[in-house]
């Protein structure tokens, strides 16, 4: 959809910190990321909500592989999964989580919002730990 | 685990309002629900993080067919999923939204505790529309 910025990003019209891609589905850095390799993966076809992908249980595989590299690469403490739906081109929210002390169910505090070096860093750190 | 709450849910040994179970997993009414209808879906075998849960595609695929039995039931304006980890058994939680106003990540407010009797017509409607 030629108004949809997740399509964008997929067909490349849009600028963002890519960490994964196959023929089906496009990872990337949330642009305003919650915690650092706070990452969204969504299908590359438009679709309005993540309950109704085909391929729902490789969608789902897919966050997991990337979830892995982040844990790898980015040395978290642990790692949330999360849907919510505002921006209507399916999207799953991997959420990594650094600090034992702060078990809110969501961060209290966003992190300030890196550096567009600082994202290339990341989104680079974790494509290699796929 | 002797002294996993879940186990003990899964073994009947602590009671739940059940919505689902296969020889895999089993779904159930969080007990403090945040939003009407609030659920719980567990792998029956003690794993720590929701990431480790060996047929993960599987796991969300019955994930999916919970929540769109919740969908259909209780008549939602969209649903979340989320994974946090406090309670050490790996457990997803699906979420339904009804208020098209409070869009936040969470809902603003939790509802009141519903009472056992609404508890169990709340599973009892979730568990026809499967």
């Amino acid at each position: 959809m030629q108004d949809c910025i997740f399509c964008q990003i997929v067909a490349g019209k849009s600028l963002s910190h890519k960490v994964y891609e196959d023929d089906k589905f496009f990872g990337f850095l949330d642009i305003f990321p919650t915690t650092k390799g706070h990452a969204l993966i969504i299908p590359k076809e438009h679709i309005r909500w993540v309950h109704d992908v085909p391929d729902f249980g490789l969608y789902w595989e897919t966050v997991l592989k990337i979830e892995k590299a982040i844990e790898r690469g980015l040395k978290t403490k642990w790692v949330q999964y999360m849907t919510h739906g505002l921006i209507p081109h399916a999207h799953i929210h991997i959420l990594p989580r650094y600090d034992e002390v702060d078990q809110g169910f969501l961060p209290k505090k966003k992190i300030a919002k890196p550096s567009d070096e600082e994202m290339r860093q990341i989104a680079e750190t974790i494509s290699k730990n796929l």
